[in-house]
């Protein structure tokens, strides 16, 4: 465990926005539990996911400047640590160097929980790389032959955040999310990403839709005296949850 | 709810010696965090699972008299109320009366949380079709239009407990519920099957692979410390987790 | 073929509004099409669907009569002509006579589609158990020793649409059909339905994301010179498309 | 677009004769509807498909030389314009170099449609590779920031061609391909593979297979009125349809 | 075990036909072998399988005469004794009566291996259902409290032989039985269906395919010396294999 | 085939404890019916399976001794020739020369059984990558132009052992081997790995469970007559069986 106290949960994210539209709700949540939580993006998503920028003319440096910019202002208000990896998107390949710098981070910072992609993405092959390799940095982690100047990690829960296309990612929804309480600073996140009011509003209404299914899918307690859940966010588990009681 | 101010789980099983074997940890555990288990038997398991009594020459009317006296002495070491409809099996075909009966025993109780068997089971029909009853019943019991003299039920979570050849049955883990506190009474109650002592070993030894799992997929504070799970029951949830925490 | 010389798609609906919510544009589209739109109500919900007029302490009697006027003023918004089969739900178990019904319903219009529910949906067992019963009253109509006074069905596509939870109940996208043309029509037809106010906008939205997702999927030409669908709905095909185009 | 008024369809094949068994017909039939057909083959097939010209003692140029010739004049019988990266085979492994070239190749000719092979083949992993690399490679040609001369590509449907063993690929089919009015180029351009008669004969038998299966999923004006389909290749598509009417 | 001292294998078959077309290789191979082989036709497909009969004009005890009559002379071609049930088709619905009838048949004649439809058929609900009911019968078959005057029922291999679209009905293949040695056979009693010579060229292709790809999953020793499997049927398995080698 | 008369089976194992815990029981058995038996480990699972011996302080070519000194003991014992490829693990990458070693292997061995790793697992990923590339080394040597001075290996079967978790693995049982005869051995090789007493009782309960589904998935003789199958391994198949008989 690092010389900081705080409880972690680490997000790793393709591209430098991922991290905002999927679980910024999650995010916040977990920060106001007192979390500390590092947003790793692998790329500034300055090839794929900058089709505004590209189109002003900007350069290649100057893309990602902003990108990156973009995403910090969030994550302050979403109350996370990001930290920027520029390994490069479409496609995103990892190296050797990247695996021991994520290995090292898992380390470091023990996360209870890790938040990423889904497993399959056909309209972007980055996410669902990104996947592979979290899970697998997650395993490397806690292997003792794995050279690290930090102990091994235990083996923290993951989970996949939806993707824009859920059905075509065979994505399942294992948890919805309760964010209600968060969702005002979820939807300020949204809005440092200046040019794409489109999505503000498309994520927004998603998550009304999740509220909805949360709502429709959750205790006899709420249901009889009225749903107070109005925002959610949906995921996947990709291991057994373990405890003592249902959940 | 009923007069009863304690919180309910409920299982539906489909003869009356599942309950022991599939979910004896987990009805142990609720008693002891205070709940009201309810353990409703559809049929005694007369014909499909009482080989030995048959044998023995036993007719029909004896064995169902053996069958209940063995499942109550079970539920009472496990705590657990259990409720017979003598509905038959092999094969177990519902009717419009025990649809009535059960969904008026969800209303009256209004449970927290159903357990039942695998939606599949290529070795015992009478398994899946208790499935696909219990989740139709809880479904009808939400209906406001659906006569009964009880209000209607909110929206209990589904698990699905653990068939005997998993694989074949596609049955998925998703919970892994540590019994190790409880294991002791699950074993008793386990003897009270008196005739099937290959089976207390069968599912002790089950409990334990499962234990061996749970350690192996619980968060890091237990792995760093040592792993303190002996004994798990695996379960497969139905419909998605909502909540403001990942579980 | 009827007398009619209008070619015919037919609907066939559990409860008496899920054709509203559900395929409401395609049924306009079609008609705009100079289509028959035949819309087949097995129930109108009177159980399962009407919580509202439950409440209210309407009897059985006059729930089917609000619902069946509720269902006929929005197919003439929509272009359709409904039938309403009163078999009952929650449960909808089909009779003899409801099967000899809608065989003889498709030999005599010959719909050239059937849209219907999905495989599967575990928050509602009408709506498979309509899936079923639709898919196999198709095949005996199609069979010449199926007695009947008409002659028999050819080999209409069939097209399952959105439940309401898609990703539970394995529902796969296989059809984005852009209603923007008619979704104004839709959208008067939701509002026959005056105590969901909540589903109006539920379903609008829903129809928008799947819009948005529809312009993401569509071919270049569309793309290269701006996306014009704003609505659509969602569907997955049972049999495979013949033809001599890919489409 | 490139100067070429022409719509494009575009095949991307692993090994030089796969186009032939697996598309020939669609090819016929895009060419015969006004449409340019562009091959791109990755390899030559020399090492993995060519078992024959080894045993005649060829070296590896030869064997390049004889089967590029043999799919030139299948291409030319089908009408089809084919372009060979000699990429290598068994195994493929694509570079940065092929990966640029085939994106700008989809840029320059900004095709309607792509076929490709299946997502799994156990038989052959070029096979399922060349999938996995031309469903990326569309990716990247549709952003923005992956540097290229041409404009961005759209969103080209995808279709997937049948594999040697369906079943054992997880092959679905989703569209059944009339082609009997062109099946007599296919079956030309098959026999320009002079070695292979036994394949002649087998991909002959398939696409009778298929129109049987035609036939027999198609819409009521054609079963009524007697199947004229006599050959048809089966398809499975990988992105929802878009458009105004059920296909 | 019956009095009779040689092995048994069952077929359970919706129609009067279908253990022709989809079995018949295996029925002659075991009966060359020595086995007894009984088949099951649960109706005479008179509504579903006999359109060419109704067009005639025949009545409908006209049509199971001739449909008796044609299967008898084909089960004797091939060497099966065949048992009729006349249950009816177009739906087929189980009685408790014909449960009774095949769980006696089951235990009075302890088949080693039994062959059923597969598990879902979309063009043919009977078929589905008969392979469900094969499997329950089988079960209860093997139960001591299930009343019959034959000892239970062991634990046959159940294998399912191919629908007529084996990928719309999600069927696996999982043995490439070797019918090269019976086909003539094989044909001889498809060819007892006077008006479906259609069928015969359909079921003959379809076998040399099967044998096509037999050879190419066979062990080295056949692949090395050249092929000889000329004719194959291919099974999906249900429950494991079990034994002392893998096979 | 080489110049060694006896028939071959591979064993291709990741690390190289693998094939002692998950197919020892196979090796044996075919060892005792006179089969030469091949394990392949890739890598010593130096840094991935070895965490007792990183606590010991050892360093990493002290513990590449251990491993590899352990393996060969449990293989004199199970009666396997064992071949370390020391190709790293922790990630497991497979390198062209790897590639050529081990299709070289394999033309020169020709076996007719290969023995490897699940499709899945999300616990380790180099199991799965082992899987893959044991896979495409198969297709590989079957080609005429991939060189080699061995003679193409035919199409041996091939079948996955089972994993640690193996419903997380997506694992299928398709195969009971009944390894009674040779548990003892299998046991004194698991002995043979001094640090992991708990793996021995695992792994013994487990073969002691499969032995107990043996027998319930076993044919009528063996029920009737009394099950002797004590312990089993459970195996999944890759591709079809061949054969002139159901197995």
């Amino acid at each position: 465990m690092s010389s900081n106290a705080k409880k972690t949960i680490t997000v790793v994210s393709a591209h430098s926005a991922d991290f905002i539209w999927r679980c910024g709700g999650a995010i916040a949540l977990y920060h106001d539990l007192g979390y500390q939580v590092r947003v790793l993006c692998l790329s500034y998503g300055e090839r794929g996911e900058s089709a505004r920028l590209w189109k002003q003319g900007k350069t290649l440096d100057e893309i990602k400047t902003v990108r990156r910019s973009e995403a910090e202002e969030a994550a302050e208000i979403l109350g996370a640590q990001v930290r920027f990896f520029d390994a490069g998107d479409y496609p995103f390949h990892p190296t050797k160097e990247l695996q021991d710098a994520v290995v090292n981070e898992f380390r470091e910072h023990q996360p209870e929980l890790i938040l990423t992609h889904s497993i399959e993405d056909p309209y972007n092959f980055d996410h669902q790389r990104t996947t592979q390799f979290a899970l697998e940095c997650r395993v490397l982690a806690q292997a003792e032959g794995y050279e690290s100047e930090h102990g091994i990690l235990g083996a923290p829960s993951v989970f996949l955040f939806e993707p824009h296309q859920p059905e075509q990612c065979n994505f399942k929804v294992d948890v919805l999310l309760d964010i209600t309480s968060v969702f005002d600073r979820k939807r300020k996140a949204m809005e440092c990403m200046n040019a794409q009011e489109h999505l503000w509003e498309y994520y927004s209404e998603l998550a009304k839709r999740r509220g909805v299914q949360a709502g429709r899918n959750s205790g006899s307690a709420i249901s009889l005296t009225g749903n107070k859940i109005k925002y959610a966010e949906a995921y996947q588990r990709v291991f057994p949850h373990v405890g003592g009681l249902f959940v």
